[in-house]
């Protein structure tokens, strides 16, 4: 029954329903499916989910899956598996030439452009027909599900053009390749990075883009379906690591999973809020004195706070979208002061003119609109120069527009504020 | 001398020159080169710049340069004149039927999917044999860049299915469409959202995805390229609106605009903050015998700010990949409480530690403690009933995750602190 009702499903269907599922019925109905279609569900599923699911399985099961699956897939799957168990399954593979890509494509490292690309492609010596062209096409059919153009190469098998299949099916029989292949065609080597991978993509509205190797010999082929996914996994890991959530979580994950996922950085906070209590102990004095000194505690820290969070996305999206011609370090420092400048004295004004007309006190009135605007000048320098810096050394400058820098302009708001009005009021 | 240079060279390219230009300096580079790659040129712009640019041309050029485009990038372009301009740039579009398709475009809002598609596909009558389905792509060489599918549609212009170029290529050419086509295909209604247009792309991996009217007649085609832009915007938007940025900058806008953007959420922090001050100087004599209770106020609002953003970002997300098993209102809450149980009692344990560890004072180590934890409950309650309750109102639910949380949960953390030290001081 069950077999009958998901017959002629998208396997990206039966891959939502299956996440409902717990493991056993789910290998239980993956089981009723063709192994082509089954093994369309398991790679669609989430990682945390999919090596769940895999660990079900012997190494027989699991190779006949990456038997039914495009080379990059199935590097994916056996990436989740243990390592010893890799080379296992490789063996297990029925199709040699699919083994023979698995190992391949197991050396590179699954963020850069060897660990994206699939090996299924159709390639034609410059010197073919097209009529022999199709015959390679009608040969290579089965492997090579979407073909969107076929890769042009020498002697050497150096990738020298493209012809897309629309001129395929256009041209004559036995028109050459050499003489209507397009020789301006945008490939990448096997080490670039899957940010770049995806810039190059959008930029050129590719669908597919060949890889090369350091001699420019073709060697895969990246296709769209995965930079999109790669895509969507960098936006949503940015943005959680702009809210402090530590490691890639989802909603349907269990308590613990995002209990563990939201601790260190809310304890990181939590030491900075210490920190910022032993500090304003300092002035305890003082603020027996004048408690008014407490009251702007909150407004100076949230300001630093929103400023400084500003500021480093401004740099961070500025870093990602960088060209040739981007914006030397000391210019960018340059034009964040004097956004500052512009937003911190608008903020003083206001907040002088509400504090001096609701507390008619000047003092109180000069110390926090000056103090508001010193931390407008140096959250906005934190903001600016924390992800330069990050980025400078490789790291990703994302995570410096989250409670890092909340946390770090916290401490600095306050340091300014009682060090103004330290100065101010002489106590 | 500029012409040669850039002969051969890919219009995204340069497009990335020209955004180093002023207006003037461009609008002499465009013109030299054939209008269509200036017109790629163009649509490759941003949207500020390319509104600019195209200020400096007349009906005239505007209208040549549509002609060379397709139609959903000559919408693109259109969208940004004048009103009053468009009906005249488009009556002087040489090509007929771009022009019909281009008023046809007109009628849809850009953010769904009849905003989207372009009026360029190839179609097949079920009737029709390959070789007369090739005729028509010769017919259509021109217009339709990139084919990927052929969409095969009834008498009355229904879409009933697709063949793909792949099997085009390897079928004989006597063979009929309808008995080779592929009757499982994916389309959406024109008003279908852009993000869910994303959505059905990424999850069916589509390069692309025909429209149909509510009748089910096939109106137009939606491409990757376009989608890709649509993701990549949406989530740097999202990111800007988390960062309280209230509108779309770069970098490399003029200080004005970016400090434009920046100046209205940073407003609403600082009346947040006022507002603090003057809830906080209610508690101006107990401040002035117990100065240790201003200590703790940046850690309670900071760890509310934190909790906040966290669980509304998980929310968010959550709303984003929804399926249509996604969870209810109820058990979403449900889930976020265990979670902020469990994070708000470990917390809460570390402050008790070190507060009485060091100050070892009982009361106040008891205040914050438990003023924190109920802190953390109450922040993750807003954090995820406000993205909840943005989204049934149709509200982006992304602009609940940004200094809204933080500054809405600093006066809760001020309330909660405050009225749990009044409960414990007995003041
Ligand atoms: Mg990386
Ligand atoms: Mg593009
Ligand atoms: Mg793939
Ligand atoms: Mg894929
Ligand atoms: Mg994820
Ligand atoms: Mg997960
Ligand atoms: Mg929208
Ligand atoms: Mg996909
Ligand atoms: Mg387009
Ligand atoms: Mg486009
Ligand atoms: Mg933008
Ligand atoms: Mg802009
Ligand atoms: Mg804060």
């Amino acid at each position: 029954f069950i077999q009958q009702s998901l017959d002629g499903v998208n396997p990206a269907d039966i891959t939502e329903l299956l996440e409902e599922f717990d493991a056993d019925d789910s290998k239980y109905v993956l089981e009723l499916l063709d192994p082509q279609v089954g093994a369309r569900v398991i790679i669609e599923l989430e990682d945390d989910l999919q090596s769940r699911f895999m660990g079900n399985f012997t190494s027989e099961e699991t190779a006949v899956y990456i038997d039914n699956l495009d080379s990059d897939d199935g590097v994916g799957v056996l990436n989740l598996l243990p390592i010893s168990k890799r080379e296992e399954v490789i063996a297990l593979v029925e199709n040699e030439e699919k083994a023979g890509h698995l190992l391949d494509l197991l050396r590179y490292e699954d963020d850069v452009a060897g660990g994206l690309m699939g090996k299924e492609l159709i390639k034609a010596n410059h010197n073919w027909t097209i009529q022999r062209c199709i015959e390679e096409i009608r040969k290579q059919a089965e492997n090579v599900q979407k073909i969107y153009s076929v890769y042009v190469v020498d002697d050497n098998t150096k990738l020298i053009g493209k012809v897309s299949l629309k001129k395929i099916i256009l041209s004559e029989d036995n028109a050459r390749i050499a003489d209507i292949y397009d020789d301006e065609v945008i490939s990448v080597e096997t080490y670039v990075q899957e940010e770049e991978v995806a810039q190059i993509m959008r930029k050129y509205d590719l669908e597919a883009l060949p890889v090369v190797n350091v001699r420019g010999k073709l060697v895969g082929r990246i296709t769209i379906d995965d930079v999109l996914d790669v895509i969507t996994e960098q936006a949503e890991e940015d943005i959680q690591m702009m809210s402090g959530i530590s490691s890639d979580v989802e909603e349907d994950d269990s308590v613990w999973i995002i209990s563990k996922a939201r601790l260190p950085w809310l304890v990181i906070g939590l030491v900075g809020g210490l920190l910022g209590a032993k500090f304003i102990s300092l002035f305890e004095a003082q603020i027996a004195i004048i408690p008014a000194m407490a009251f702007f505690i909150p407004l100076i820290t949230a300001t630093g706070g929103n400023v400084g969070i500003q500021s480093s996305t401004i740099i961070v999206q500025g870093l990602a979208n960088s060209s040739a011609f981007s914006d030397s370090v000391f210019r960018r420092l340059i034009k964040m002061l004097m956004v500052a400048l512009v937003n911190g004295t608008i903020l003083a004004i206001i907040v002088f003119g509400i504090v001096i007309f609701t507390t008619s006190d000047q003092t109180i009135a000069i110390t926090v609109s000056s103090a508001l605007f010193s931390v407008v000048l140096l959250a906005s320098f934190m903001g600016t120069i924390t992800p330069l810096i990050l980025h400078r050394f490789g790291v990703n400058p994302a995570i410096a527009s989250g409670p890092f820098i909340t946390t770090a302009n916290d401490l600095l708001g306050l340091a300014v504020y009682f060090f103004v009005a330290n100065q101010l009021y002489g106590l």
